[in-house]
């Protein structure tokens, strides 16, 4: 299994770890410290040695941090984790703070009226988050001051860092060399009379030089920094053991992690360094050797959001395959679930062993999201065994979860009922579905953006006085990250969508305390014909789709669709039938013929 | 009549203009003179002494602008209005520029290649636009220098300042009283730290002293300048004259145009200005005062936007009234358009008519675009005697026209078919439609902008690989500019919708040399009511209709529409049975039954 659903912390750890963090505040002569829940690559997953969180408070959700003071240590989390933090912490001794509802420049100067210094790990936090604070913090005498990080002083059991050797991805998956890429980026940093890029991203790396890696969960990459110059040559920094197995590139030089600071202050600039996601020891390093310091994204985002056709084909294998294990699990949970006695746990079991049965499983892309009526309804939800639920008769089931498999990434969310549910639940089911196929029959101009799209998603449920609160969608990486920028389908999107880029669609529908529907297909951003009767000088694209798994027909309100959205429906259910059942096998077969049967 | 279709200019007028401009440049030592359409208050209207370009070139659009050099007079035109400055300017002496495409910048570094000195009226150019040419010039040896227009100092008769009488408006029109507004003001700049605001626009200043005025064609405003201070006193610039019918009031000073300047030169600061539409003379005099500037937008724009119940009370009358006599208009059209032999100028002419029966009319709120056939895919278009097209049998005739009544301001837009139109027009007609009700349906989010629902208005279009080149709405006052900001329907505009907001909702579809088609009803956001299931916690807006005139339904192909739209059509039509039947008589009504006939 790659989904654990066991405690890792006990709120009773937390304190004596706070009492020795203070102590060390006080060697250090500072009166704060601040514990992020990053890494010095700032990703969604962190290896064990950088869950400092967790590790001093108890607390193991995904986003968050706390800022201890020598007489309140702050837990800020957002609202999906408010109920979580009381149950994970000790409470006497961590205050949980409710974020963004309340900044930490607020926060602090309410708490330190008569200012004070606050040490911070230079290389867990971004230039653009320190330089934010310290404008804030500038007129209330608190100042920042970047220290060695104080737990892994008192950390005395800290793992080391992960040591996961770096594997060769085939360039017959990606559709590009590792040279043409760093071409690309060489020409990228010439025409922007740029020097060299700072890249801190490990999927940019790993995309960068077409390897995949080992060091973390759910996400394949090798953790590294690199610098790339004009010349498309790579310096790397990481633990060279690890890149033993590739053989010598004449354009590739490795460095030890421990040369990456001295590296750093031997460059000649203009050096590209991406304020939003490099550790600010870059740019301090960057500006105590006077390097001048371009502003500017990872050059690598951009090229490795637009997949190539090669890497289209390669996640297309990897969707079928992917949803035959989910047509295996959907008829699994046909004949198991009305008799009674599944558990959200079983579920999560259940698919990742149809997807382990593949064969080709090489991770699950997350944590599966299992959770059966008013679990349901929590966006983020992460089944414990503590908060293990049965799931009833009646009641909405939801299932988002995704693999990893070397040729493709896969998300998919699926909406089931257990038994038969009430009306309520179809009509909400119908509006998240017309929402779901607005994004898939959407033609749009070039230079629109998520942004631009995200509404015809909420239409329907807006229609109903309805809305969700997420993102209509996010980018996906190719056996890269399932949460891939800058790509998304959300009015905080300003990113022009572009043919190649690798989106989720998955509108909701939530009410707290009763049930929660998510439906979600991953889509592929495609130059669209010109339609017999269209304005031949209009360039336009649509989304053609990657998923290919029945959405449940007993939940659709047929009454609720107009002809274009049930015409939609049937052509996407008879492609599933198309695609998938060479797949399968017996039973399954007829299942899936019931479950796309034209409505 | 309101609108004249002969032309106003001849193309020969212009050489011996511009030599004689040429004679002055040469007087005040500039190598090169901006003839802008602008006047000093950057509105859509001029008056006739403002109309310097015309004048200069011949061209008589409603926008764009004249850079005269010494050997070449560049007239920067947008695409509307290609075709038609070639014909009224006489294109020896004056050179079509394509604008926005070739900046006035970039023309001038071309065309000045060992740089000059560009003479400008300071008065006709606001800060922004300054700025932004003195940055982009700044390298290349170009200045620009503030002087008197030498064209007043060669245009022997130009006419006057126009005297106009300002008249009180009614506070029962418009829900607020002056002093409650200013006071609204002056609170407004007390919160953001100032001292005063310089109004320069003429429907700010109409909206704040509850006045009307007879100052323009189609805009019922006085031309005058205005300070309001913190305390809501304000000091108002013009001709003293066209207010003595007001009677005093204590806190308004009248001030002549004359004392302008000495004035601003003694405010103290810091003083509103808007840098997108003030005169940049404005801030010439208050940075040579060393008076503090604050850059904001002017302070009326926001509050005239949110119209009051009253105001919405007294528009809606208006629209009734106005959808009299469209209804009037489109029975005689039905009665007379099919025996052939009616002109684009006989159809704007019995608009025209039909609206002054009403007794009510004021003017005409714009100009009418009345298009058939190919006309009606220009997007803009101005029929003259020049260019006066038949309605010929086949083709589609679009129809845009609004009125001034005392209470209120319509835009309206109707497509009709002159006899029997073929099936592309009505597939084309049914996708314009579906855009149109999609706005109309739209319940939305608070916080949305125009941007966030533009598309709403286009999916149908663009699923046809279609869409038009222009905003879906745009802002409309009341007895005010048929044009108003700060609101639109657009993907250019990211100003909230607030309750109250007039809206225009005008989708369309241009097929050029062939026909045009657009629709186009009034809005208004209002806080919509949460339905039975809808999230009690989410406060949501929607749109109520102003305009009720009938749609023509010979346009639209029913099997086209979903339910939904379907019902939504039919509603609509019945409402306008309801509400305009009591103001019709005769055959009238009875064609208005046939017309509203459910689908």
């Amino acid at each position: 299994m790659f989904q654990s659903f066991t405690a890792t912390t006990r709120p009773d750890q937390g304190p004596p770890r706070l009492a020795a963090l203070r102590a060390e505040m006080l060697k250090a002569e500072v009166d704060g410290f601040l514990v992020p829940r990053a890494d010095a690559h700032q990703g969604e997953y962190v290896a064990a040695r950088d869950e400092r969180l967790p590790w001093l408070t108890g607390f193991t959700g995904s986003a968050g941090f706390c800022a201890v003071l020598p007489e309140i240590a702050g837990v800020f989390v957002d609202g999906r984790y408010r109920l979580q933090v009381k149950t994970q912490t000790d409470t006497d001794h961590f205050t949980p703070v409710d974020w963004p509802e309340t900044k930490l420049e607020d926060w602090l100067i309410a708490e330190l009226p008569g200012g004070g210094t606050i040490g911070y790990d230079p290389w867990l936090h971004t230039t653009a988050e320190i330089t934010r604070l310290e404008k804030a913090l500038a007129l209330h005498q608190i100042t920042l001051r970047p220290i060695d990080n104080l737990i892994d002083a008192i950390w005395a059991d800290q793992p080391d860092r992960p040591d996961g050797a770096a594997l060769a991805y085939s360039a017959e998956l990606t559709g590009k060399t590792s040279g043409e890429k760093r071409a690309e980026i060489a020409a990228l940093l010439q025409e922007a009379g740029e020097a060299a890029a700072v890249l801190t991203l490990p999927d940019s790396i790993a995309w960068l030089l077409n390897i995949r890696g080992a060091d973390l969960a759910h996400l394949p990459v090798v953790q590294a920094f690199a610098v790339i110059d004009t010349g498309g040559h790579v310096t790397l920094f990481s633990d060279r053991t690890k890149f033993a197995g590739l053989g010598p590139d004449p354009d590739i030089t490795l460095r030890d992690w421990s040369d990456f600071e001295a590296d750093l202050a031997a460059l000649s600039g203009p050096v590209r360094v991406d304020r939003a996601t490099a550790p600010h020891q870059v740019r301090q390093v960057l500006d105590a050797a006077s390097i001048e310091v371009s502003d500017g994204a990872d050059p690598c985002l951009l090229p490795k959001a637009r997949k190539t056709a090669a890497e289209i084909a390669a996640t297309t294998q990897a969707h079928l395959r992917d949803g035959a294990a989910m047509a295996r699990f959907l008829h699994w949970f046909d004949e198991t679930a009305p008799a009674g006695g599944l558990t959200e746990i079983d579920c999560a079991k259940a698919l990742e062993g149809f997807r382990a049965d593949t064969g080709a499983l090489k991770d699950i892309s997350f944590d599966t999201i299992s959770g059966a009526g008013p679990n349901g309804a929590i966006v983020h939800y992460r089944v414990t065994e503590e908060t293990n639920a049965p799931l009833l008769p009646g009641q909405l089931f939801l299932i988002d979860s995704g693999a990893q498999y070397e040729d493709g990434t896969t998300d998919i969310t699926r909406t089931l009922p257990v038994g038969d549910v009430g009306p309520e639940e179809r009509t909400a089911f119908t509006q998240v579905l017309r929402g779901m196929i607005a994004i898939h029959l959407a033609r749009f101009p070039k230079g629109l953006t998520g942004r631009d799209l995200d509404p015809l998603a909420r239409a329907p449920l807006w229609a109903a006085g309805r809305d969700y609160d997420h993102g209509t969608g996010h980018g996906v990486g190719v056996y890269l990250s399932v949460h891939e920028g800058p790509q998304r389908l959300s009015r905080a999107s300003d990113v022009a969508l572009q043919p190649g880029m690798i989106l989720s669609n998955e509108p909701g529908y939530y009410r707290e305390g009763a049930f929660g529907i998510r439906i979600e297909n991953l889509v592929v951003v495609t130059e669209a014909e010109t339609p017999q009767g269209g304005d031949a000088h209009r360039e336009m694209f649509c989304f053609n789709t990657l998923t290919y798994v029945p959405i449940d027909r007993r939940l659709i309100d047929r009454d609720q669709l107009s002809p274009l959205e049930l015409g939609w429906l049937n052509t996407y259910h008879k492609e599933v039938a198309r695609r998938i059942s060479p797949l399968l096998e017996g039973p399954v077969v007829e299942w899936l013929a019931r479950a796309t049967a034209p409505l």
